[in-house]
C-alpha cells in the first residue's frame, strides 16, 4: 500500500483528496497496489470537509513519517512549496506537484534531487491542466525531433478572448465578467500579460530538448492591448484569434513567443475555445499533432496530479526519462522570425500602407469607418517594425 | 545496442527503417543505448533501396539470432504476421507492431505470451496512425474511470465524407478520386463499411477495460449509403459529418457502435478534416479532452512504431501496464441509445412527421424540391425505428 500525503487544500489539493477517493478502485488497479490518503497540510483545520481528519499543520509530521512514500504539492508559490518539495525529497519521498512555478523556477534541482535519492519527481498537472502533454512528451514522441510545440497554455485569456470574437465585447468588459465567474484572477497579470504560459512552454521546451529554458528569455506578450475593434477585422477574416506560447526549433538554433495571434479554421488551434487548452505538437516524422483538454478546473487538474501518483505508485520510475539539465538554453530573438501581419491604418495612409506592407489583402469593417485593415505580406518582424513606423499604424496583429 | 529485424518492407516497414536511421541520435538518447537495423524480412530483394542490404528471406535468420531483440511487424495480415510474432516472442525478442487485425484478433493471447517470456508486446501505431493513444491511455488516464471513447478512428472515410461536405461531390466520384491519389485502396470495403475503425475502437477499448472486445459485436454502419443530398441539410444545419467509432461505459453496461454522425461546431471532432484522425476521451476526472493527427501515413504510422521500440529499448516494460484479458467484454446492442436524428422526407409527409419525429426544426435546401429535412427530438434507436418504418422517410444521419 502506498500512503500519501496532500500538501495545500486548495482549490487542486481537494479535488486531488476527492480523486483518491472517488476513483479508489481504478487507482489501485493501474498502481498495482491501493493508494490511500494518509495527510492533508494546510493552515486551516478544514473542519466539515473530506480532509478534516487528515489535517496537520506542520511539515515535519509528514517528513519524519516513513509509511509516507508519495507526496502531492499542490500549495503554488515557490516560499513554501520549494523547502518543502526538497526536503521531502531528500527524505526519500517521491513529490507530484501541479506548481508550474516551483517546477520553471527549480525543475531541473528537484528532478536531479530526485533522480539521485532514487524517487520520483513529477509535474504533468503544471502544464495544459488534465492534457497528458508532459507524459505525452516524454514517453511517446520518443522517435521524432520535434520541431514546433505551440500551445493554448491558457484557459483565462482564451475565454476572454472567445467571448470578444463571439459577442464583439471589449476586453475590459469580458475580462470584468470573467472575474466575477472566478474564470479570471482578481489580480489578472500573470494570465492576461502571458506570464502563466510563458512558463509553461518554458517547461515543455525544457522537457523536450534537454537544457533550461529561462522563462524571462521568451518574448511574451500579453492580451491587453486587444481591441474590439482588432477583433472585428479577425472576424471578418473569418479567423479567430489565440493567445500562443510557441517553441521552435530549426537547424541549430531554438525560437521562443508567447503572443495573440490570428489564426485561419486550416489550423487547429482555431476551434479551440472557451477555457479549452490545446497544444500542438509537429516531429519531423509524426507531423501535425494536437493534444486537447481542460487547462485548469478543479478535477482536470486533479485527474493528471493522481496519474502522476499512479506513475509514482506503480514504480514506473518516469523521473529517469525526464532530461532536463541546469545547463541553459539558449533562446534567439523574434527578430528574424517571418510572418503576415493583420494591420489597421487610417484611410489616408491605405494606399502607401499597401505598398508598404505588400499588402495581399485590403479589408473593411461595417461600422469602422476613417480607416480599413491589411494583411500584409511575409517580412521579418524586424522589416515590419521598420515599415510600422515609417507609416504610421493604428494597431497590428500576427498572423499565423 | 539494440538489434531490429523488421518483418515487412512495404510502405509502412520503409517507414520504419527510414526513421531509424533519420532521427537515430532522438533514438539513441531517449532508449538510452544505440539502436540498430539488422535484418528486413520480405519476399522481395528490394534491391536499390535502403532495405537491400539487410534483406533476408526466411524469418529462421532472424529467429536463430540472439543479438535481435527487437522485431517491428509491418507486413499486416494474419496469415503470416501471427505465426512470425507469436514464435518471436517465443523466442524472446520484443515486438512493436502496427498491424490492427493481428492485434485485434490476437492481441490478448500475443500479450500474455510477452509477459510470459518478460519481453514486450506493443502495438501503439495499430490505431490512430501517428496520436499516441494507446500509450496515453495506458499511462496516462490511469486516475480516470474513462465514460467514452470516441474517434474519428479511419482517414480515408474522414477524407470522402470532407470531401463531399466541402465540394457537394457524390460518395462515388470523390471515392474514385481517393483512389486514384492512394488515399482509398482499390478494395475500399474494410475503410467504407466501417469495418476499419471498427476493430480499432475493439483494440481501444479492450485495453482501457481489461476485457477483450470482439468486434463483430459492435454495430457497424459505413459511409456507402450517404447521398450528396443527405449532406446539403448537414451543410446547412452549419454541422459536419464524421464517421465515429464509439464505446461508452455507463454504470456496469458497455455500449459500442460505429457509424456516421452530424456534429455540430461545439464538437471537438468537428474541426478534424481531410485524412486527420482524433480520439475524444471522456473521464470522469479529467472531463472532455481529444487527441488529433495524422490516422495514417508512411511516416506518422513509423513514428508510432519507432516510438514503441524506444521503450522497449529503454527497458520501460510498458506491456505489464496493459491488462488485456482474453474474457470477453459484453457489449450492449444499440436499441435503447438516445439521440436525435436528421430526417429526409417527402413533402407531402412534412406535417405528419414533424408530430411523428416531434420534430424540432425543419431544414429547407435549395434545389432540393419536394423534400424536407427534419431535426427529430431525442429518442432511442427503436423508437426512431418504429416511427421512421410508420411515416416512410428518404433517409436519415445520426446526430450527436
Amino acid at each position: 500500500m502506498s500512503k500519501v500525503a496532500v500538501l495545500g487544500y486548495g482549490t487542486i489539493g481537494s479535488g486531488v483528496v476527492e480523486v483518491l477517493s472517488m476513483n479508489a478502485e481504478r487507482i489501485r488497479k493501474n498502481a498495482g497496489q491501493n493508494v490511500r490518503l494518509k495527510y492533508v497540510l494546510d493552515v486551516k483545520d478544514c473542519t466539515g470537509t473530506p480532509a478534516e481528519k487528515y489535517i496537520v499543520h506542520d511539515i515535519e509530521e509528514i517528513l519524519k513519517d516513513d509509511e509516507v512514500d508519495i507526496v502531492v504539492e499542490t500549495m503554488g508559490g515557490v516560499r513554501f512549496a520549494y523547502p518543502f518539495v526538497k526536503q521531502c525529497l531528500m527524505a526519500g519521498k517521491s513529490v507530484a506537484t501541479s506548481n508550474k512555478e516551483l517546477v520553471e523556477k527549480h525543475g531541473p534541482e528537484l528532478i536531479r534531487i530526485a533522480k539521485e535519492k532514487g524517487v520520483d519527481f513529477l509535474f504533468e498537472a503544471s502544464c495544459g491542466g488534465g492534457i497528458p502533454v508532459i507524459r505525452a512528451l516524454v514517453t511517446a514522441y520518443t522517435a521524432d525531433e520535434i520541431e514546433e510545440i505551440s500551445g493554448i497554455l491558457n484557459g483565462t485569456t482564451n475565454y476572454i478572448l472567445t467571448k470578444m470574437l463571439n459577442e464583439g465585447a471589449a476586453y475590459e468588459e469580458v475580462l470584468a465578467q470573467a472575474q466575477e465567474m472566478g474564470i479570471a484572477e482578481q489580480n489578472p497579470e500573470a494570465d492576461v500579460e502571458g506570464f502563466d504560459p510563458c512558463r509553461k512552454i518554458a517547461i515543455l521546451a525544457s522537457v523536450v530538448y534537454g537544457k533550461n529554458v529561462n522563462f524571462e528569455d521568451i518574448y511574451t506578450e500579453g492580451i491587453t492591448k486587444i481591441s474590439e475593434k482588432d477583433i472585428a477585422y479577425v472576424k471578418k477574416l473569418g479567423a479567430s484569434i489565440k493567445l500562443i506560447a510557441s517553441f521552435r526549433h530549426v537547424g541549430d538554433r531554438y525560437y521562443a513567443m508567447v503572443s495573440p495571434f490570428v489564426v485561419g479554421p486550416e489550423n487547429p488551434l482555431y476551434s479551440v475555445n472557451d477555457a479549452y487548452n490545446a497544444i500542438f505538437i509537429h516531429g519531423n516524422a509524426v507531423g501535425d499533432t494536437m493534444l486537447y483538454g481542460s487547462g485548469a478546473g478543479m478535477m482536470q487538474t486533479a485527474s493528471a496530479v493522481v496519474a502522476d501518483v499512479v506513475a509514482i505508485a506503480a514504480g514506473r520510475g518516469e523521473t529517469r526519462l525526464i532530461d532536463w539539465s541546469e545547463d541553459k538554453l539558449k533562446v534567439d530573438g523574434i527578430e528574424s522570425d517571418r510572418r503576415s501581419f493583420l494591420v489597421r491604418v487610417s484611410d489616408d495612409k491605405v494606399a502607401e500602407a499597401k505598398e508598404i506592407f505588400c499588402a495581399s489583402e485590403i479589408v473593411r469593417v461595417d461600422g469602422l469607418e476613417g480607416e480599413a485593415g491589411l494583411v500584409t505580406g511575409v517580412m521579418t518582424e524586424d522589416e515590419f517594425e521598420k515599415r510600422a513606423v515609417q507609416t504610421g499604424i493604428i494597431s497590428r496583429l500576427r498572423m499565423r
